[in-house]
């Protein structure tokens, strides 16, 4: 025993010396990405890795990294965080209460990692699939009581003196109304020194002798990618981009933010969802290619900011069975299939029997005669269709289009059809906003052995600065 | 630049030396703890830890340990695992079909880590709050093709020579219709060399002196934490029963569950599986307090074996607010509830004001005149008002208590109670059944580094296996 304890001792000192030896010379990785998958959680990931797997399409490289830790996300004010306070406690490293951004709770203005990132000389980008002053990319750059200041927040975009933007354009660019106004955002970029390219219409032109770029692939957030047509810039075509225009001898820090797969949690829409975190995962996997050819300098973190929508991997009526694989029978986005409606409607060719044939046609249903359907099948028993038909009298009485009390047009009848169809992929969802389930950060290369364990999204940010 | 090589390359050469030597003399836990949570996933983990937090009450031991894993759950045959082939998986390394007990899909035999354990030298322990010959305990010492046979799976235990078994006692340990049937469980087990204590009775007899014993506090499952008494036996008391029994010279391996925080959430009742969460972790903590003392020695490794009900930290009609706290107005469990209006049924006072008085006294609703309540408040609306009476009617037509068609007692305006409960406490569920969300891992002490990142539900055993 007492020879046991003298090896143990010996051993552990070795390794002690060793760790030393490498504390001294530390290995700081040169390329830092972080990717933030808004509204991804621990169900949206497993989701979308059992629909690759039960489509037989490639498995995720977010969930084969090498490093796994769960990450507790609640706010300075809530166990149910928002993206703003989420946004500012990834990149800044504090709580903060909800709707703030890159603030402290008292309002006090902190420093976010890409900021640390480019006072140490390094370049920065910032990337979105969604507007590129929407909460999560603008807690890397803004300093903000309110992520609804959308002007404001563009605004410190302008002034960042960050080297790289790409992705969804920004919202309320020219709003003359916001008090701080002081004109339109793009040639206030302009001014600045940014090459400015809008719905990617100068997206070829830029190239590494450009000092300043904002490249924008849409008005404002990109398409989603279930409805996206060929040749449109995905999230993947940005991180490509800003790599290509940021290498340099300091090192970068990008930031690339999936932000619709929170919207189409919110939609309660898990086919949309599946198929952003797949486009998600191959923007992911520019980075991991990178890395690749640059693996001793290279740290790749993927994130998510919340669970939204309460996804669950089952569902009452499914029980123990599993039709993930459905997804695939989903054509379009909720609200793709919401227009199609519309359009129907606005040309008065709408009736409940064109209604069912689009839902066939877009999900896959089975309307089979007197509502005799199969169970765990795709057709529809009649108690379904009948729901369908109350759903469809609510949101398109007398076949015309119905606003709902706020002005905005109801969609009673495409939540019922999307409720039905997870329901169908064994898929369900309990809320429109979002919930405090753990997210899951996955690390892989120079420094990811941080990110393991139980951690908190505040240590995000701590862990990077460390590795600045 | 050649000099960090250099230096990188010493250091990692190094350390290399310090593991080698450590591999060569690598310490195993002389005592292994494996506790598995049923059901109990991220979000049932997280919501008695929020609660926990919001209700002053102690944090959570289990989610402070040092090793977090995720952990996947699917069974050979689907997605959503049973409790049967997750136990086998974590009880034997190799995934089966669900419903099975220690075979592979083939029907095979597996060798549990405890059957391993026991041939390695070591005394072995199983200890659960449900029924002893349930699907997870009986993974670790039985093998039968279906986890319903309930005889032949306690006669395996009686076969198994393991030292202790304790918790809840055995179900149809007398079934004569068994095809296999040669006994009583117990007097068989009494014959195998087992000092049998029944219903807790000889609870204080039982000694290190005794080769086996079983030590089961109930006739069946143990009472849920929320309804048991002072002086009811719980899972805590048959862990600290087990080490006194267990601890020799070559060690121990016990596997303990709190197996009825999944029947609570197959039944959606938030606030009975947060009081079981808590009983658990009050017995993994006997567990850790064991390791404090014997620190170079053990190991404490906590799972679930899939999650179970689709629980959601959130609820739509909450949206970002967190009302968790709420949960400490619930006085009862939903089974303990029903019984007490069953009671009142049969006594002819059941009114559905006498239901409402009782809900009232039993979850902290306000009933309001005219249903005029303050939103977000445990006031009812008129519409919650209404919706509890339509589900009074269908359970008490005439205020008699219905059965459903299998002959069971209705359960309606229970259901309804306890989700608009949980509802009001910001929770919510989809599914009477399990999902395949990944479990959460943890693990402290000697060898405990292994349980981090992504790991499988069978890479539990293989690893466990490895460190005997």
């Amino acid at each position: 025993m007492t020879n046991r304890i003298f090896k143990t001792l010996l051993c552990t000192l070795v390794i002690i010396a060793g760790v030393c030896c490498f504390a001294a010379e530390q290995v700081k990785p040169k390329y830092i990405f972080l990717f933030i998958g808004d509204g991804m959680s621990f169900p949206q990931r497993m989701a979308a890795a059992e629909y690759c797997k039960q489509a037989g399409l490639a498995p995720l490289a977010i969930n084969a990294m090498k490093y796994h830790a769960v990450t507790t996300t609640n706010s300075a004010n809530s166990f149910i965080t928002d993206s703003a306070a989420s946004g500012t406690a990834i990149a800044c490293g504090t709580k903060t209460n909800n709707g703030m951004i890159g603030v402290d709770p008292q309002g006090k203005p902190l420093v976010s990692v890409a900021k640390a990132a480019k006072k140490a000389g390094r370049k920065v980008g910032i990337i979105t699939s969604v507007t590129i002053n929407h909460a999560t990319p603008a807690s890397f750059y803004a300093n903000n009581i309110s992520r609804g200041n959308y002007y404001q927040i563009a605004l410190d975009m302008v002034n960042s003196g960050f080297d790289y933007f790409g992705g969804g354009g920004a919202s309320k660019f020219d709003n003359k109304k916001d008090k701080k106004y002081c004109g339109n955002i793009y040639e206030l970029a302009e001014k600045a020194g940014y090459f400015v390219s809008l719905e990617g219409k100068k997206f070829n032109e830029i190239n590494p002798s450009m000092k300043r770029v904002m490249s924008f692939g849409a008005v404002g957030a990109l398409p989603y990618a279930i409805d996206s047509k060929e040749g449109d810039l995905r999230l993947a075509d940005f991180v490509r981009q800003a790599i290509t225009q940021l290498d340099n001898p300091n090192g970068f820090f990008i930031m690339a933010e999936g932000g619709k797969i929170d919207w189409m949690c919110h939609s309660n829409d898990a086919g949309t969802t599946i198929k952003e975190i797949i486009d998600f995962d191959k923007a992911v996997s520019v980075a991991l290619e990178f890395a690749k050819k640059h693996s001793s300098e290279t740290l790749v973190v993927v994130t998510g900011d919340h669970e939204t929508g309460g996804l669950t991997l089952g569902f009452a009526g499914t029980a123990y069975k599993s039709f993930i694989k459905r997804i695939s029978l989903q054509r379009c986005s909720r609200d793709k299939f919401n227009h199609k409606l519309r359009e129907l409607s606005q040309k008065n060719e709408l009736t409940f029997e064109a209604a069912k044939k689009l839902a066939a046609e877009n999900f896959g249903f089975e309307f089979v005669a007197g509502g005799k359907a199969k169970k765990l099948t795709m057709q529809l028993s009649a108690a379904e269709e009948k729901a369908l038909k109350k759903a469809y009298n609510v949101q398109f009485p007398g076949n015309k289009n119905r606003k709902d009390a706020r002005g905005v047009y109801d969609s009673t009848f495409v939540s019922a059809v999307i409720r039905l169809f997870n329901n169908k992929a064994s898929l369900a969802w309990t809320s429109g906003a979002h919930t405090a389930l753990p997210v899951n950060t996955t690390a892989d290369g120079v420094g990811a052995e941080n990110f393991t364990n139980m951690i908190d999204n505040t240590d995000i940010s701590k862990k990077l600065k460390e590795l600045l």
